[in-house]
């Protein structure tokens, strides 16, 4: 923590300033430059803690933190990156592991249609939402535990795992009954006490990232999940909100290479959210694997026309087959891949 | 609804599209441009339910929707300005309401000596965390519901009515229980489910609009509380995310005006959190009341070098009890007042 | 600057800084925390020249500037409030100045008839452009030399003095030998050779601030202006570009006490542009002078609806009027006042 | 352009808003729905210059534009991609043009030994500030002319074509004289009267995005410069900004493939300006490829630490050189390549 002074502190106020750093226990180093001085904090991440003593001391201009604020997330803590196994595949490996299926769960027929076409493009995961958050509350909201039960059942049938949002406590627990992955969204990445059930739920967790929130605070939405010892958890770039309208979101493409730098967790993207418009999605998946993203989330649907919720956004699957087929080309272009499946057929048994 | 075609679509693209407007039940009403033609959509509010039968249509450029998506909440619902009373003061009418407090609730003693201080400058509502939603799992969390009974006992002490924030649908029920309103926090203004809660709880609301929400969306929440016909909402503008540094959050002053132009509902502003920094609190008060606001709500803290948190952006009592002073002559020169004050004083008793 | 290393920074990397330090001429300091060392950078502000030496080093996080980037504008330099006269009236004192006016000078006879009407109604100064930034090459452009003369015809006959935009360095020129006052345009703000020809005229210069420029920023901008010697520049706040689409802009009220705790400058406030809604002109209005801002710039047109450009922003003087007068009692809410104008009528000569 | 009209609108409203709509020599579209009406107007573009006639009429809520603004840079007035040839390479086509260089010019044998450097890396084209726009006035600003002679021996002794930056007319008149394109700034993309000088110059120009400009506004400027007949436009995105920092920019990837769908002008991404820093450029180059660029502008320098500017998101050569190799691979992964350059070797001759 660095405190800094104005440049009309007084020799007086400075000394006020090292004797309070002192009385928290804290070593004080002293830098005059010709415009102002500042003190430099020593000692265990000061900041959160103290900033608040000397933030209105006579003569202090503004405090600076100097330390990152999350810890177990971080790649200075965990060097090497993450990756956990889930039902026959690996994230966070060198393989690309991609998630696909409808916005909603809408029927349980049109569900099975789907995960069986996206397993046959080469999907590794099935997504879809039973609860839905949604901007009115005259929306469709989601067929709750019903359509939980069609995503169990779609697993037993095509062999893929299963990765399905949770929006409140009690959610948390019925999603981990029937779902391989919780999924936060992005309008509760900081709901703390979801994320704290998340994290006590010791299931893995698809953290997505809030529209407007930094980089850093989505490694700290991570850190509650990690605080209770979770570690599987994937991020999830899903753009952010700016001023540009010609797509419903701002895909913060370098956040990926960021996030690769500071921690060890998988980051995925989800070009649908991230664009807003089928027409884009594969464009911009192709750029989050050339980014370094370990995978992707994307929406598929097979009748995007009459979805209930984000059929703009939702490929066909054909079109979906082909994304993949582009996705394992670039992927090999930066010396990785498709993730490889090893779980069993159900078809063939 | 309007579907726009391509400037380059055929005849029987756009017939295509008619017959299927009226497929669905609705009127189609063709708008020939020069450059393009539009297909205009009567009926009621078809845009949620149908923009994925069009949106993929061949000829088809884009969408636009063309009624507003709330109800319950627009002036054109209830033109007239909405107000209740609340424990002898009355929200939402001529009179200015401030409410003041700590961010969060520390210390029993403290607690009481805030309430009395901000009391005596002239506050009329008591606000103070027991839940603290905090970036950080680190910082510290709240007393949980043994503040909550501070609160209570601060009530009885002062006479003021109480403001604290639930976070998840479990709070909801024990806040409502101790305090008078119950506060949806900015992180939490798309969390649907403590929305409904807060709704069905029956109790009032300080909605405080989420940090990139735009206003329609801030609506769009309320929306969700009305909807369970509890229409004793508060909204809280408090400051928008941008790519401004120099202060915490911006204060998005145009909101009052506008959410005053499409909402009987009452509308404040939280100055403390819309700027981060005690120095600019009472200069953007001054500009919220001037702008129209019905309220404020403003970090108080007696000690604020040692409040836990957000010590930076309360001020002491002196200096608020001058901003309600000059918030006074604000009020009084665009003929309001600050709200008259009818709960018997305990003291007196 | 403060030089942050790694956490995991090694002895002799930390070593090598602290002597190229040294041998750049400036004084080290080194600061051990238990997670990382800091090494503070004595001297008058190295960051901009020497940043690029450290930032690349092994071992070495990021760098930290201390020293704020402006000199000449900054209250450190000039702690009292700049102010100077202008053709009778006081820019930056006590006194509110209001500045109004078209968008664009269209015709000569409708702006005589402005500027009768806004004299009338209490405006101080006259705006209007004779060259017309825009969006579209299509839309008109301005009547460029034409208007400029019919300004200074409107200041005859009105005995306002006269505030236009340039946009090149040669109309900087011209624009000074007709107007009283330079305005440098939001989309010009960061055109470097557009400020040094602004400060080297030795005009007044009123300066709007880039609809994503910061406040830093702005003040920078400033400086270009200050570093010719010419100390008469008026800041203006014309709103900043974010998510929110429901007005224009976004009024960022608290720029205006940031930027009189940061600058000498006087500051004012252009709340058509802000909004872009002649509806919400006159509540941001009022907020503006609440919050402190020396003065305000307003769009002003007898036909809106006639207009060639900003009609949809632009008050009538009827409601310019009653603006002038709800600002006059702002004012005095916080101890000011109109400025009072002391330059002759020429009607009563 | 869509009149909507206010929920409560009397039918006299609506007749009065018919009428002047059929007064102009526009045919109106009655739409009615149950909430409300709109009415939509027919004909060529009505939007800019006739908004103001009903904006203010009462009974209208709002107006809606329907056209696109601009018209010769757009794919719906010339559908196939438009590419010119350069010097020996070809701008716009399947290959893909690398464009590397300084961020300024700053001696005569740093950029020969640059321009040797990137030419032998695989680059097309050296770019290098003569003239630049520094937010601080005590920055350096650049060397002018004599920097313009030193690129131009640059290209006698590399062979490769010249993209240097002008920010006035009278620099337009000179950077033609030596570059083979001339750049327009982010800074300078909304600065109208240098965008009519670049279009009538006749030259070559590389238009970059403005830092907080939509991707419309950018069709915007560089319809500026076709309206001169001047078809050789380069658009470029170099990263908008937002709230977040943990990178100076970001880089807008979804803009990539939005703006290949909206013109047919070539397309390429800045990757040192859209992250600030070394770090992040070669993953975000490869996703810029990825998501269909034509082309990148790099930041290259043999000694980024002692770089006068933006030294800290330069690469060195052998980085340069191992990123075009990356690119290469993408290239080709989406069936194009790095274009063939055809420009004679000096050193051969």
């Amino acid at each position: 923590m660095m405190i800094i002074m104005n440049t009309d502190a007084e020799q007086k106020q400075v000394d006020k300033v090292v004797k309070k750093v002192k009385a928290l226990g804290f070593d004080p180093h002293i830098v005059d430059g010709e415009e102002r001085t500042v003190v430099g904090v020593g000692g265990n991440n000061p900041f959160i803690a103290t900033q608040g003593h000397f933030s209105r001391m006579p003569g202090v201009d503004r405090i600076l933190p100097i330390s990152r604020p999350y810890k177990l997330c971080s790649r200075e803590f965990i060097p090497e990156d993450s990756s956990f196994p889930l039902d026959g595949i690996h994230i966070g490996g060198r393989g690309i592991v991609i998630i696909a299926g409808p916005c909603a769960v809408e029927d349980r027929g049109l569900l099975l249609e789907i995960a069986h076409a996206i397993k046959e493009a080469g999907a590794h995961a099935l997504r879809g939402g039973a609860f839905k958050p949604r901007t009115s509350p005259y929306s469709f909201q989601g067929h709750g535990e019903k359509a939980l039960k069609w995503l169990a059942e779609a697993r037993e049938a095509s062999g893929l795992p299963i990765v399905t949002e949770a929006m409140s406590i009690e959610q948390i627990k019925l999603v981990a009954e029937y779902a391989d992955v919780i999924q936060i969204g992005a309008r509760n990445m900081q709901n703390y006490s979801l994320l704290h059930a998340a994290g006590a739920s010791q299931h893995p967790v698809l953290l997505k990232r809030g529209m407007s929130s930094t980089v850093e605070e989505l490694l700290m939405a991570a850190e509650y999940i990690l605080s209770h010892d979770n570690r599987r958890v994937i991020l999830c770039e899903r753009g952010i909100r700016t001023f540009e309208r010609s797509t419903r979101n701002t895909t913060d493409i370098n956040a990926i290479p960021v996030l690769k730098s500071l921690t060890h967790l998988p980051v995925i993207l989800d070009p649908s959210h991230a664009t807003g418009n089928w027409k884009y999605v594969t464009a911009v998946a192709r750029a989050g694997i050339a980014a370094g993203a370990d995978g992707l989330i994307v929406e598929v649907h097979t009748e995007p026309e009459n979805a209930l919720s984000d059929g703009f956004q939702s490929l066909k699957p054909e079109r979906f087959a082909a994304m993949v087929t582009q996705i394992r080309n670039i992927a090999q272009a930066i010396d990785r891949d498709i993730a490889a499946s090893t779980h069993a057929d159900p078809a063939a048994k």
